[in-house]
Order: structure tokens, then C-alpha cells, then sequence
């Protein structure tokens, strides 16, 4: 597998296109559309909120009873949540419109939105920025990464990750895009990523893969514990590799997953990286834990706990903190046994063994500390599951952020 | 019921003592013993964290193999968490200095600590403490409030409660003192709360009664959702009302549960608008929910979503953050059917009404988020039951003193 240059035009097929439609007040894009010269088998991934914004129920939809997709189209500034009937209402005249434009089918077609929670959708700006989307359509990597900036609302840049895998002799490419940063402006709803690739394979294997690989990254990071309206993941293979189709759990979906996870997982460490406020990643690796489920609990719990994330912006090497995230997360372990070890390209340092306080120095901690990213490894010596979580520190710009009046 | 003066020495024969025994690097003081001139039947709830501290292990044994109790010690400024055998043997050594001093058993004394979380407790310190404590015990109000702001760590102010009740003709008293604030200073471990009454009462049924109350109470506030090693919250009732011994549930134990309840409940209250940083008490209550379960789980992802907390912060009705946090509660319930108003002292604004937002001024919502407590009213609209939870707004403070070095 070789990590290339690129994102959602990097395999075969893929196009991408933005412009400005006019929805944020500011005026930089707001609006892309993906699109596959072939249909592609599709997966995806949806938010578990009660609260599901309108282009979640009509993707759910799509990726569910159409066996191919060919476009997605997404909109930054309004979320189309707690919009009723008349928010799917524009979600279909949205599908509508890019099917007419691109000559397929509107059940061949992704909406998504990302932005304020409760107004309606501006639907005529937004048609005529679907109409003059077509002609912005490139496959080169500038059009990928104006794309992936056209998604964005309040990160600080945007996130792409491309890599190449040799699947039965032939070259598949796996590349994507997403966005995130958290629900910074007053209602901003938060996750989005699409991942494109040339791969052929069955489509109950994608989604089996995604499943899986979701789980593992995107479920496993957290910038504030606040899980949008809108938070959406979708996958999408045309099979213009045209490697041997990938129909079974052989070395060759082994060797796509592997891409795939990659992929995955580096664009959920960029999101959780590029928190609002954020100065560091913060990583939590939680070794030999009694079961995966376990694992994931006590990771999570440590990079999720406002305690330790204020520590981690404050340098601070606070085992007490994180062995009480620890402690409360309801997940299975021996507080007794539990050694912590801070690691950053800085060094490493060991703080706690058996659950108590190593003689460590503060000084060298603190230096350790002082880098991004910042890894706390968390060896519970009661089993052989590990999991990791990727968060970010708490730091005076969150609450800055997301003190800001809405005026 | 009347709310009357005074604290943890209100009811009859309850005394306590203070001073500073030299722990924190400040003069002020570190130490309190609480006293009752007869035996008492007690009842206890601690932290559910698996690390848990010397103290907590020492009093759950205390108060549910011995009969009676009749005195507390507590010392701030270290937790004795963390801390191995060595730990608990000192609580032992801690509770036979008192008994030996008050001439009672050491198996009828709580010991209790709140502080940094890994040193030992300095011993030689904390008994010469005990030794002078008995000399300070008195009955007045004035020995309470300086019993209460002895057990402080980062608490800003002393926390006190207090009422009388007519039971069986009887006047009962039940008062009580409490520390919170949260883990502000790095390692600092958090709760304590101490409640003292004259009522005479079967033990199960204080039990019985603590535990339900402690549920709707010290259960339903979060200032930064970490719990701590050494959460603790102690009822102790000595009989001296010498009213008709309430062993069975009827209007006398009724009656005595309202009295229990208010204290607990106002003591809680003030644990949480007083959360490190804070500026407001943030109040949420849940109505008609499907069970009670979901009524407190949506009412407590409410207060604990920093999201909203940091928009209480800005004065922000944010009404979009409160749905979500509805949403990903977990908890059963239609999102197209809530309603939300938020009120304070400067009057009451309905914000949203069946999950979608009204048309309301942002102005007089901002006037009304301006105030202290500030109080968000959610109905479900789904069955009949309520819930209430306090938290308190996410401000630059909360991060500034818990990034602090430790250094």
C-alpha cells in the first residue's frame, strides 16, 4: 500500500466540482458535487442521533434500495435539520436537479448538508448552483481539494488522504474527503467524509468492510461528545480498476480493507486533530483489555473526559485524571494494574505502574506534552483486546467559539 | 417544613470542630470532625468509579457492618487515593486516634478525604489534628459554617443546609454540609456531603430513604461529568427528637423523605452552581417522558452537553444543541414533539415547540440567559414522567484552572 497525493479524484472515474451558491453569508464555495463516470456500488454509515437531519433519511434510502449510486451533492451553511416534510421535500428537487443535470436517475443520487440546524434550504440558490455544478467537474487533485474546502464550515483546513494498493495484480486506489471540527458555530451540525475508489466488489462486502472500519475510526474519535444531526459516511466503488471482482473474504478484500481503513482512519485523526480550538491531537491507545468492547470503552472515556483534555492543553501529566476516566467509563478492568505511558515525537515517558505513581519528571512530561500529536498508552494487563480513540485538548477557544452569540 | 439557619450542627446533639492541621500549603483550615452525642444510625452512598479511594472503602464497611456511628472526621488537601494498603491502613490509624479521643469504638467512625489524588496522607499531621479537634467541637451555627468551609478545595463558598419538620407532632431537624466544585486543581477528587438529624428512624429505612434521594439529587448533577475516587455522601440520625420511631413507610417516614429530600437536593444544587468556572446555575427539567429512566437521561445529557453549557456561557438560546443533546441521549423519545422554553429571574420564552423552533426574540431569549440560575423546561410530550438535572455553563475558567500546571 503507498500513500499518495490526492483525495476524492484519486481513483479512476471520480470527478469533483464546487462554486459559491450563495448560502454562507461569506462568499467562498459552498457548495460540491462528486461524481463517478460509472455507476458504483455503495455503502454507508449514519448518524445514531434521534435527531436525523432530512438528507440523512434520504441517503439511508438511496444507499439501502438502489444497488448504484453516481453523484453525491453537498451543500455547507444549512444543515436541513428539524426542517419536517418540507426539508425532504428539497432533498429530492435537489436529487432532481443533479440527475437532470448528469442524465441519471435521482435515486442515483446523495444529498448531503452540513451548517445551521432549522432554516430551510435556499432552493433556489442551491438549483442554480446544481445547474452550473456540471462544468466545474475535474479529476485532477485541485479540483479534489477546492472540493474538500467547499464542504468545510468551521475547520481549519481541509482533509484529504489518498493511497494506492495492489489488489491481484492490479493497482486499486482508495481516496477521500471529510469534514468536521465539531458543532462550533451556534448549531452548526458536524460530520461529513466520502471516500471514493476504483476497486470492483460486491456491494454486501463494501458495506461489510465499512461497517467495520467505521466502528474502529470515525466511532472512535470525539471533539466535544456532541453527535450532529447530520453526521454522514459514505463509500463508493465503480470497479473502473477492473481487478477480479472482490466477492468473497479472501486476500484480496483483506488487502482492499487494509486500504480502506487507512483511508478511514486518517481522515477521522484529521478531524479530530482539527478540533475547534483545538492545539493537539490527542491519541489514547487502551492495550490488553478483558474484550474489544472494553477496550473501546476505556479509550474513549480518557479522550473524551474535560478533565484530561484540559490537562493535555495545560501540558499537564495528569494520571489521576486519566485513570478516573478510567474508572467511570463501566468498562471492565483492575485499577491496581493499569500502567500509563505519555508519548510524543518529543519521547516517552512512563507516570503510572500498577495503577500507581511512578517517580517521574515533570519537566520532561511537560516537554513530552508539549508536541502534537500527544499519545497516552494505557496498559491494563487484564486481557489481549486493544482499542484506540482520537480526541483533542479543551482549550480556551472552545469555549470561546462556542460562547459566541448567534447575532 | 420550615427552612431554618445553620447546617451540620442544627439538629439536636450533633457537634462540630475545625482547624488547620498543616496539609494544604495554605493556613487555612484543613480538617473537621462532625460528633454526635449519641449513637447514630447511618446510611452512605459512594462513588461508583472502580478507583476507588482508601476513605470510601473504610466508610462503606463502617456503615454497613456496625449498628451505629457517631463520629466523621475529614481532612482536605490530599485523597488518600491511590494510595494501596498503606492508604487504608492509615484510615484505620485515623479512626482509632478519634475513637480513642471520644472514647467510643473506631468501628463507629467515618473517615473522610478529599484532595490530591497519589500521596500518602502526612499522618503525623493529620493526628496531632484529631488529637486538638475534640477541644473545638461546639453545637453553634458558627462551628458549622467553619466545619463546612474546612472540607473545601476549590469551593468558593461554604455550602450549608438546613430545615425543621413536624413528624408524629415532633419537631425534627435535619441539616447538612457539602463540598464540590469539581476536580479543578489537577488531581483534585471532588463530592463529600455530610447530612446530620435528631429523627429517630429504623436504619433500612434511612437507607432506603438516602438511596432513593441521593438518586434524584447528588445523581443529577454534573459540573464537568467526571466522577471521582472519592465521592462520598453520608445521613446520620441520632434519635434526640425522640419522636415515635419511624420502621415503617407511612406519613412520619413520608414526611421526614420531604425534609431529607429538600436538604439533599438544595445541598446538590449548590454543589453545582458552584462548578469550577462557572457563572450560573444551569437547571434542566425533563416533563412527560415515557419512564422515569428516560425523563433523567434526557435531562442529564442536557447539562452535560459542553455545547450547551458553553452557549449558556454566551447567553445564547441554542435551542439546536439542546435537541441534539436530546438526541443522542440515547433516551426514548419523538423528536418532532418537544417543546423547550428557558426561564430565570427576568421571565420565561418558549423557543421551540414540536422540535421546531418559534418565532421568538433573541433579544429578551439573551435577557433572560443573562440571569443566575438559568433553567431550560423540556416537554416530551410522550408519557407522565419528570426529571430535573443541574449543571452549570462551560467558561474560560473552567479550562484556565484545569489546563494550570500542577508546578
Amino acid at each position: 500500500m503507498n500513500i499518495i497525493e490526492g483525495g476524492i479524484t484519486a481513483a479512476k472515474g471520480f470527478l469533483a466540482g464546487s462554486l459559491c451558491a450563495g448560502i454562507k453569508k461569506s462568499d467562498s464555495d459552498d457548495c460540491a458535487l462528486i461524481y463517478s463516470e460509472k455507476p458504483c456500488v455503495a455503502a454507508g454509515t449514519f448518524t445514531q442521533n434521534k435527531v436525523k437531519a432530512a438528507p440523512v433519511k434520504w441517503d439511508k434510502k438511496v444507499i439501502e434500495e438502489s444497488p448504484f449510486i453516481q453523484a453525491v451533492v453537498v451543500n455547507t451553511g444549512i444543515a436541513n435539520a428539524c426542517t419536517g416534510e418540507k426539508g425532504l421535500e428539497n432533498c429530492v428537487v435537489e436529487a432532481e436537479a443533479v440527475a437532470e443535470c448528469m442524465g441519471i436517475s435521482p435515486e442515483n443520487v446523495c444529498v448531503c448538508s452540513t451548517g445551521v440546524i432549522g432554516p430551510q434550504l435556499p432552493m433556489d440558490k442551491i438549483i442554480k448552483g446544481i445547474r452550473e455544478l456540471p462544468a466545474q467537474l475535474k479529476e485532477t487533485s485541485e479540483a479534489a481539494t477546492k472540493a474538500a474546502a467547499a464542504i468545510m464550515t468551521t475547520d481549519t483546513r481541509p482533509k484529504e488522504v489518498a493511497v494506492n494498493a495492489d489488489i491481484g495484480g492490479v493497482t486499486v486506489t482508495v481516496g477521500g474527503m471529510c469534514k468536521g471540527a465539531g458543532m462550533i458555530h451556534p448549531n452548526m451540525a458536524t460530520m461529513l467524509c466520502f471516500i471514493t475508489t476504483d476497486v470492483m466488489i460486491k456491494k454486501e462486502l463494501l458495506q461489510k468492510a465499512f461497517g467495520e472500519i467505521i466502528d474502529d475510526s470515525f466511532n472512535m474519535i470525539s471533539v466535544d461528545g456532541d453527535t450532529s444531526t447530520n453526521d454522514t459516511a459514505i463509500v463508493m466503488a465503480n470497479g473502473m480498476a477492473q481487478n477480479p471482482i472482490i466477492d468473497k473474504e479472501d486476500e484480496a478484500y483483506e488487502a482492499f480493507v487494509r486500504a480502506l481503513r487507512y483511508v478511514a482512519t486518517e481522515l477521522a485523526k484529521k478531524i479530530a486533530g482539527d478540533g475547534e480550538g483545538c492545539t493537539c491531537l490527542f491519541e489514547a491507545e487502551v492495550k490488553n483489555a478483558v474484550t474489544k468492547k472494553d477496550a473501546k470503552i476505556l479509550a474513549k472515556s480518557v479522550i473524551t473526559s474535560n478533565l484530561t483534555k484540559a490537562a493535555i492543553f495545560g501540558h499537564d501529566a495528569n494520571w489521576g485524571r486519566v485513570l478516573c476516566a478510567l474508572g467511570y467509563s463501566g468498562a471492565d478492568f483492575d485499577p491496581d494494574k493499569v500502567d500509563l505511558t505519555f508519548e510524543s515525537a518529543a519521547g516517552s515517558i512512563a507516570i503510572m505502574k500498577d495503577g500507581n505513581a511512578v517517580d517521574y519528571s515533570e519537566e520532561t512530561a511537560t516537554k513530552i506534552l508539549s508536541q502534537n500529536p500527544v499519545r497516552a498508552v494505557i496498559d491494563v494487563k487484564d486481557g489481549n483486546f486493544s482499542a484506540t480513540a482520537w480526541g483533542c485538548d479543551l482549550t480556551f477557544d472552545y469555549v470561546k467559539i462556542n460562547a459566541d452569540y448567534r447575532s
